[in-house]
C-alpha cells in the first residue's frame, strides 16, 4: 500500500537480511529496521515493532529463516521455533507459521535449510498479500450494500485496533474491504476507535487511512457506542487475532463491548480473518483461549509527540498507581453477524466455517 | 474527605471570594485556586478546573454570589445566571443550583442580595454533602450484599469516570458507597475504567482513592467488558449527570458500553445520583438529552507527567488527523439494576423514581 506516494510492504527479504517498518515509530516517524538474526526477529514481534496476527505470521516465519543462517541442525531448528513461539502466546498465525517452517525445513539437509527456509517465508508474504486481496473484495460488497441501504452521501464504518496492511503484508484484513470500496469509488468514511492502551487505532489505523486518502475520524473507545445508539454507524469490521472453529473472535480488548453496542443498535458486526486465524481444535473461546496480560506501564504511561517534535513518554496516573492490563478479549460469536474470509462471507459458527472450509473443518 | 491526611472539601468561601481544588492539576499536582469573580467561576466551570455535576451545582451557585457582589441589580442576576448555565449545557445540576439562587435572590432587595447568595450557595453545599453521605449509606448495603455473595476475600466493584468527592463536595455519589464499605471494615477493591478522553478515572479517581486508603486498579476502558465476562467484577456503581424520570441514565461517554458487559455477564448496574440529578420533565434520554460535543483536541492530545517532572502535553494521532468527542452518552433504564438516591435504592424506572421522590414526581 502506499506511503507518501510509494508502494509497500510491512515485511521484506534485503540483502541476505529482513527489513520491516518500525511501527513502534509510527505515526511519528515513519522507519525501516532491519533483522539480522532470529533474537532481532523475537525481540521485534515481542515489542511489537511488528504487530498483527498476519504480520507476525510472516515475521515468525522470517525469523525462522534468520536462525537457520546462524545454524540449521535439528536442534538450532527446534530452539528458534520455540523462541519465536513464546514472543506472543495469543497470536494463532504465529504457531501455524512456525509449523508450517518446521514441516518444510525438517524434511531438508542442513546444507539446503537456510535457501529454502527463505523461500518459503517468502510464499508466506505472498500467499498473505493475496488471502487479504480476497478478504477485500470478499468485504466490498458488504460495504456497499451498507452504502445503497444507509440512503445517505458515505456510509460510515466503525473498526477497532489496527487490522490495516500495517498488521499483515498487504492489504490488511478490516481495512482491506475499506481500500477495496475507496478504490472502487464508494464514499467511505471510517470511525477509528483509539484503542487504548497502545493507541493502535489513533497511531497506525489513522495514519494509513490517511496515507491512502480514506476519509475517517478518530474516537475514543468509549464513543463508538453512542455512535451507534444514534445510528451514525452502518457496520462494523473488526479483525481477529484467533477464531474458534464455533466462530468466537478473540481480538483486541474491547472488541466484545462494540459487538455489543451493534447487537443492542442493530449494526451489522464482522470480523474479517485469513483462515489461518481459525483455530480448529477450539470451540468455545471464552474457556480455551489464554489471555495475554501485557505490562501495567502500557495502561499508566503514553507516548506522544510533544510541541517541539520530541517523542514523549508520560504517567496518566498518580505515581505508582497499580493497573492490569488484559490484552484481548473474546466476542461470543453470536453477537458477530458474519466473517469475512478469502474464501467468502459466512455465519460465525461451526457450519457456516465448515462450508468455506471443509477440508479444515474435517481434519480437525 | 482525606488530602495528605487533612479534610477537605472541593469548595469552600475564603474571605469573601471562593477557594475550589484546581482538578486540572490532579493527579500530578494538589493546588488550590481563589476564585474572585463571576467570570472566575464560569470559566472554572468551562474548563473543568470544577467538574462533576454535583459539584458544578454548588461552584454555579458559588458565582452567582460573587456576581452579585459586583452587580446585584435583577439585570445583572438574569445576567449571570444566563452566563453560568452556559458553560455546561448537559449537567443538570447546574440548571437546579442557578434557579434556585435566582428564586431566592430575586424576592430580596439588591442590598441584600450578596450576603443572602453566599448563605445560600453554602446551603447548597452543606446539602449535597448530606446528600452524598446519605448516598454512601444506603450503597454500602448493596456491596455488603455483593461481597457476601462473592464469597471471596474481596469484593470488585467497577466505575467509571470520577463521580468521587471530587465530583461533589464531599463523599461523592459512584465513590460513597465505596468510601462508606471502606470506613466499615469490608475489603472492597475498585477497578478504574481510565475514561478516555479526559482519563477522570485515572487521574482524579485513582487519586482520591489512593488518598483514602482504599485499593484500586486502573483499567482502560475496553477491559471492563473482559472483566465482567470472567467474573472479576461483582458490581458496577457509576454516577449520572442527569437522569430522566423513567430512569434513563446519562453519565461520562462510554458508560453505555459497561452496562451493556453488565447486562451481558449478570453483573449488577447501578447509578449513585442525588434526586438534583433527575430531570423529572423528560421520559426518554436517547430523544430528549442533548449530548455536548468537546474539543476534538482532548482526543488527540493528552497531558501526563514527563520523567523530568514536567506535565507535557503530547499528540497521540498523526498531524490534522479529524476526531469527534461526544462526552456523554445516555444508558436506557433497561440496563440500569437500581438507582441509588439519598432517600434510598429504587429500580430505574418512573415507579421506582416515583416511590422514593413522590413529590418531584407528581409536580413534573
Amino acid at each position: 500500500m502506499q506511503v507518501e506516494g510509494r508502494d509497500f510492504r510491512t515485511i521484506w527479504p534485503d540483502r541476505g537480511h529482513v527489513s520491516v517498518i518500525d511501527q513502534t515509530r509510527l505515526p511519528h516517524a515513519f522507519e525501516t529496521v532491519s533483522l539480522r538474526s532470529m533474537e532481532d526477529a523475537a525481540r521485534a514481534i515481542a515489542d511489537m515493532v511488528v504487530r498483527g496476527a498476519p504480520l507476525i505470521g510472516a515475521a515468525g516465519a522470517y525469523g525462522a529463516a534468520l536462525a537457520m543462517c546462524d545454524d540449521a541442525s535439528d536442534d538450532g531448528l527446534r530452539r528458534a521455533c520455540a523462541r519465536l513461539l513464546a514472543t506472543r502466546p495469543t497470536a494463532v498465525n504465529l504457531r501455524w507459521g512456525l509449523e508450517r517452517m518446521e514441516r518444510r525445513l525438517a524434511a531438508l539437509p542442513a546444507s539446503d535449510r537456510a535457501d529454502a527456509a527463505f523461500a518459503e517465508a517468502a510464499a508466506i508474504a505472498d500467499e498473505d498479500a493475496e488471502t487479504c486481496a480476497a478478504i477485500g473484495n470478499h468485504g466490498e460488497s458488504l460495504i456497499r450494500a451498507a452504502f445503497e441501504k444507509s440512503g445517505r452521501d458515505r456510509v460510515n464504518v466503525l473498526t477497532h485496533c489496527n487490522a490495516g496492511w500495517l498488521a499483515t503484508v498487504d492489504w490488511g484484513t478490516a481495512l482491506a474491504p475499506i481500500y477495496k470500496a475507496h478504490r472502487a469509488g464508494l464514499p467511505v468514511h471510517v470511525f477509528v476507535d483509539e484503542t487504548r492502551p497502545r493507541n493502535q487505532g489513533a497511531s497506525l489505523t489513522a495514519w494509513e487511512l490517511a496515507q491512502e486518502g480514506v476519509a475517517h475520524t478518530v474516537i475514543v473507545d468509549n464513543a463508538g457506542g453512542h455512535l451507534m445508539q444514534r445510528g451514525e454507524v452502518d457496520l462494523c469490521i473488526v479483525g481477529s487475532d484467533r477464531t474458534t472453529r464455533a466462530g468466537d473472535v478473540c481480538n483486541k480488548i474491547g472488541t466484545y463491548l462494540k459487538a455489543l453496542a451493534a447487537k443492542d443498535c442493530g449494526v451489522p458486526f464482522y470480523a474479517a480473518l485469513p483462515a489461518s486465524t481459525v483455530d480448529w481444535r477450539i470451540v468455545d473461546g471464552l474457556r480455551d483461549i489464554p489471555i495475554e496480560e501485557r505490562s501495567p506501564e502500557e495502561v499508566t504511561h503514553l507516548a506522544g509527540m510533544a510541541v517541539d517534535g520530541r517523542v514523549e513518554r508520560v504517567r496518566l496516573t498518580p505515581q505508582a498507581t497499580p493497573a492490569r492490563n488484559p490484552a484481548f478479549d473474546v466476542t461470543p460469536s453470536r453477537l458477530v453477524t458474519g466473517l469475512i474470509t478469502e474464501r467468502g462471507v459466512c455465519d460465525a459458527s461451526a457450519e457456516g466455517l465448515a462450508s468455506l472450509f471443509p477440508a479444515e473443518a474435517k481434519a480437525a
